[in-house]
């Protein structure tokens, strides 16, 4: 069994860990921990967690993570990159779905979040946890970082028809929608029911973290340069995600052609579903589920296929797009099937 | 492995079987049946299901259920009657989400469904499919009567009262609110999503069916006239169901020994859980999960204990409602664990 | 043109005064404060008021707030009662949207408030202002105590019954469902959209506020002794009230009969809508509007009209239960017509 | 006063109508036909309008819509052309809030809604009422056809900037989001609560009618040939509607000139709210008014402005989106104010 340890368990990434965990098979959750909800049984703040997980949350001081064999952080930027380096420095492994290891440029992270980089000897050795793009680096990590939500889809979107080189990387859009959840357990006004239900609308637009992050990432894929406009949009909904990809086709293609070009991109990935061409996936079709769905469209023009590509791609960004991901990394990292307890289906309706 | 039949799979209902039952680890989903939608594979309907359930649509007169183990009518009320001897007669189980069996007198389900009841010889022989008031019996059953999302939470809230002898059979309150999703998968103005969200109402306020199936029922558990007013809304929500239960004590008995008499009732019950006393159980805490909560409160009266037990319960009305229950019962049916496959938690946020 | 302050614009009462005085034609927005705010311009955090308000937030201490007729205090308790001497003294009318005047006892007010009651010489001369039972006493009133959201609809609902003496007033039921709105505009992560939608759940079913505030009214009108078990729920919607009322019947009176008590008793209140007898309202009928509207129900019993009549109630909880209301107070007040800049039609679908 | 009729008014379009012009201080209501509800009060129906419209629903042969000074159509594709020329022969002016009238070319209309246009002779002379981009000739008009919520939304984004002529007018792409109200008041299973709350998706994007018209429209305003790609979705909220609109600078324009551009376009326009250069208008903020507003950004590049402008629009797709826009030609083609009755505020929260 895999003892796992949690920082951090108080937020949606947090109770979705949980849930993931208490039912996965080979795992022994050992220890979770607050500094705030110190003593509390994680069961009286999750009561979906009544009767399936016993643990308490734990003051950090009173816990020795040391003792696990991989450490979530389920926490704000900033936590893991000040508790990873002595864990990995007694073997445990780690998985931080928070940003400190995403960017591999320690400048452009310290301009988007603000904050100095205290472990930036580490962001070589950390591995993207996209396993798959990256999956064979994902098995050997000792160093996980988990991507966003919003990368997750962009770039699964788009890297088929990148490779391909299909496509002016120069100017891809991105009109990304999210679920609330996105936006944490926090207590704010903006998320509040009554502010966001009954209600949709655009945010950081003229600028937001993820874009860096994609960008990166994606040109690992293309000799073109990469150019993103990418347009968050809050959707009142709990969980979901839904990416509106558009990419400006350069070489001729066919519709069959590019399909194909996807159906071959992720063949072996089991959470990756490309739907027949034209479909309109749902969120709804990924709620609670770990599978990302996709499928793609061509806009005609003036009576014949158009030169830009549709791509719509749906997750929940809770599970393949946060908790979810990081346990296939985990899979993947102590040799498991990468399906693992990951194989709920999706709640619908 | 079970071989399971399901007649009418294009309800929420149906969909939600097919959830349950494509992970059950003793399941084999052999046949399910739709008139309208014949030849169209399952997953198509329900994207959820993609990958997961290769099973298509038949029509009835293509398929042979006598071939399965056991069959679920998740049908409109009137169908399992008229297919349920012939299937019984070849040995074949039969569960009966729909309301053909749950009424043992016959001039009542005949008042109250508005349609002559063609199978009343089976009446008697049918199990009213209530695992925790029931358990002996269900194991046993040939033929199930799935109880209705209402009657469940009703029965569970008031039925240790009524054993205990302690309050009032005859002025019962039942005040309930039910998501959307229980008023099934058919084309009415009345449900969508413009007319529902946003609001609330009740309906059916001078007369439901649920009613005298649970009069009937909870009258087995007291020797006092039951009397019962129920009155259902409808909340904005897709899942869950939310029972606020008014009962007016009789004897002088405290809080403890109110809170012991639904511990004691319900200590075997793997999918019952009686919170605390004095806590407010919320319908997300059970979403896509087979369990239901219960909680009870003692409102004051000019500063003493009044006379006025409030019982607060709480359960997805699909899962522990419907489909959940009764994959309950045919584990019980066929001798396997009453958790088996039903280990899902709920899905928080 | 009456002169208006506003103290505390910055709630949901706040915003939606804003709403209904910037189009009242005998209103000419004078002030509004907040210390927090201090020089933003009201429409730049309500995008609504765009064009339409030109007012900034003052801090208390740059404004004569006696310069105005009438002041409207959208506050949170404590604060009227701080201000209001002052006011009074200046010859200025005071509307209080929250509880410092609400309750004549004052030992009962500081047991549910838990602040010591700094203006209680003000309690006897605070006029209730919930015009259809008191439109008299709001008239000639000075300092305006208005009710709360769900008082008003359990007295608008009662009321009638216990002036007829019809009903047993010792054992009232209230289960009552609020919009999220009705918690404010106040960061707390249980109002959050991800942690209220999809969800439906009690609270303070033990003991609320609005308990002793409702019975004290309800007292007026009857010579038995008022008891009542009042039990509130939030409901995954932005606005709207649902009450639902239960009184057993004391005296034998036929359903024509318990309608005329209605349809007497507001024949004159131009926003209260008595429906036609069985009638199901819906909140959805009242949202944006003043409207209260009502239905009775007589669930029968072994098929006769069984002994228990159940009222139904809606309204705008920051309409006629908050803000509306208000602006009705002061029309009265200042001897214009009751219905004058509150015409709006409810905003359906 | 302006005698209206209605005819199809148990839609949203319908209804919306009824209740703007209930309050309208020019307009006597003067029959609402519906074959299906002959005789039907319209407030039993819509219960928000008892007490405010007497009215009850006529068959089409009950009613001599000629004694109407203007008639609406809210009703189904198709119903305007073949009413329209009688009741224009008798100089009863005439608002078509369908599509028969809104492409000039009968081809087109022909092939995008799949029934012979049987009026072609009215195209001519029917004026797209789109009061911001035509109101001399909405003046003037007999025959209106009001434009669909989409293409108000993509041409009063588009056009300043078509006419200045610094975008590729043949590389648009419009990503817009509608409420479910959009859908209409039709019994189908797609917008049921149940399949459409928390739920997000893509609709259409292979093809959409709305693409014709709004192209069409676009073309007036450039020399240069129009391509546009628009994706509508389906958001999980009632009303409202947002586009996020993307156009590729082709001059070297500054920030502060492109805000110039739509704050020229729009000054004289008391519906269009062009909002501070990086603004996030919210859908709420125009519920239940006729106000559209918009806002500009500039995604960088590589930390300078990028060659992208990306225009953000909201407005309510009842209202500015259909029945409001209506109203507001019709006060435009009786000489009338053109905000006469459509001061409402929206309702926020």
């Amino acid at each position: 069994m895999i003892k796992v340890g949690i920082v951090g368990g108080t937020g949606y990434t947090g109770v979705e860990l949980l849930r993931l965990l208490a039912v996965h098979p080979d795992v022994k959750l050992t220890a979770i921990t607050s500094r705030k909800e110190d003593g509390l049984p994680v069961a009286d703040m999750f009561p979906s967690l009544r009767g399936r997980v016993d643990l308490a949350f734990s003051a950090p001081d009173k816990v020795d993570l040391k003792q696990c064999d991989v450490v979530f952080f389920a926490t704000p930027h900033g936590v893991a990159m000040a508790q990873a380096p002595e864990l990995l420095a007694a073997g445990v492994k780690v998985i931080d779905l928070a940003a400190d290891f995403r960017l591999k440029d320690q400048a452009s992270f310290e301009q988007w979040y603000k904050i100095p980089h205290t472990a930036s000897h580490l962001l070589e050795e950390a591995v993207y946890g996209l396993p798959e793009l990256n999956r064979e680096a994902v098995k050997s990590a000792l160093l996980i970082a988990n991507p966003g939500c919003y990368p997750t889809t962009m770039q699964l979107g788009f890297v088929p028809l990148l490779k391909a080189g299909v496509i002016d990387a120069g100017s891809l859009i991105a009109d990304a929608k999210s679920g609330v959840s996105g936006a944490g357990r926090k207590a704010e006004i903006g998320t509040l029911f009554s502010e966001s239900s009954d209600n949709f609308k655009a945010y950081g637009v003229s600028g937001h973290r993820h874009t860096p992050e994609t960008v990166a990432q994606l040109q690992r894929f293309t000799d073109q340069k990469v150019g993103l406009v990418f347009t968050p949009h809050l959707v009142p909904m709990i969980r979901g995600m839904h990416a509106t990809l558009y990419a400006r086709l350069t070489k001729d293609i066919d519709n069959a052609a590019l399909q194909a070009l996807f159906e071959e991109a992720y063949k072996d990935a089991d959470f990756v579903d490309v739907m027949p061409f034209g479909s309109h996936p749902e969120t709804r079709s990924t709620r609670g589920s770990n599978m990302l769905r996709l499928a793609l469209h061509r806009p005609e023009q003036d009576g014949a296929p158009g030169n830009m590509v549709v791509i719509l791609v749906v997750q929940d960004n809770l599970v393949k797009g946060a908790s979810g991901q990081a346990v296939q990394c985990m899979n993947l990292m102590f040799g498991l099937p990468e399906t693992t307890g990951l194989q709920q289906i999706a709640l619908l309706p």
